[in-house]
């Protein structure tokens, strides 16, 4: 069995689907959690300047959505055919272009631009987005793609799920959204590791 | 055969991977390039308001990376395992971040905060990535990944081929990226349609 080392900051973020598709496939992993005053440091020892980074038998690897799809090969919870694999690929682009609204408000050290950003994520992106996730999931049998569990929907969920720490209601008037959060959370392997996950300081 | 419409602005942007994908595939498909002002009109009947889109037997599929990746398999342009796999998709999803920051640039309206922005990525962002993707490819035989061609490569190349319209000697400098520039513009049916697509007013 390979040996897993993420690196990761010490919330949920980005390295939090890599966590869930590790707790699924059921191996062990270091789950190495760095400070933001690590980070200088740290940041000249990745590929990119970025983590998450998941080290496979020493080898380093960035992006997670790359790291997700290749454990979700490893867990089975790939398409079963091409066409299936490009329903979920282009679900979790879609969904990354709708994330990077939300890293941007999470980055912005300007008060005033938060503040900004912070009504037009809530007012108009969030809605636009989940909305038609929504919708999507329902025409999909309650997953992200092709009627059933993928590593799509692992890699999704774990997103709004770390979402509701800062906007507790955020996913609550998305029927669809909710039942596939309520789902996930509750496959076994992901249920134990939310239980036994360290809970970082606000 | 399935038949295949690609939907994108009269330019190569993110439409142009597509483009030569299909052309490699040697598959005909309908380019379909739409003008600034047709825009509004055709945003809302896409599936997220972007394009590309291309429909695949009048399926409407988005995201140009996930209809890359599905197009490669079918050129037998995948990895041959889930590692090598992996190794394109890190690169490409790299590549992106990289080329979100063109994507700003190519966005922006107010001129001072268009040249500020240039300024940037013409002094820090392209010679941050272009230094470690040249290093890169040369560590791996001359290609992006697994030393040998790969979907990842058609990709890769055709973004900084569309910014040579805009930057000249943009790749110049880097040996290896230019080598593989070399490889995959000479590849005969992407030749082909180097030589035949038609050439936007500027």
């Amino acid at each position: 069995m390979p040996t897993y080392k993420l690196t990761y900051f010490n919330f949920a973020g980005l390295g939090e689907p890599i966590r869930w598709m590790l707790s699924y496939l059921d191996v062990p992993f270091e789950d190495n959690r760095i400070e933001r005053e690590q980070w200088p440091t740290i940041k000249s020892t990745t590929p990119y300047g970025q983590v998450p980074v998941l080290e496979v038998d020493g080898k380093q690897v960035c992006q997670s959505t790359a790291i997700a799809r290749y454990l979700g090969k490893k867990a089975g919870l790939a398409g079963s055919n091409e066409w299936e694999d490009l329903m979920i690929d282009t679900m979790i682009d879609t969904f990354n272009d709708f994330r990077s609204s939300i890293s941007k408000w999470f980055r912005e050290s300007d008060e005033a631009t938060k503040k900004r950003l912070e009504e037009t994520l809530l007012n108009e992106t969030v809605p636009f987005y989940f909305n038609k996730f929504n919708d999507h999931i329902k025409n999909n049998g309650g997953y992200l793609a092709n009627g059933k569990l993928s590593w799509g929907d692992i890699y999704f969920i774990s997103i709004p799920e770390f979402m509701t720490t800062i906007w507790s209601d955020i996913i609550d008037k998305y029927e669809h959204i909710k039942a596939l959060n309520d789902k996930v959370v509750n496959l076994p392997k992901i249920k134990a590791w939310i239980e036994k996950r360290p809970v970082p300081k606000k």
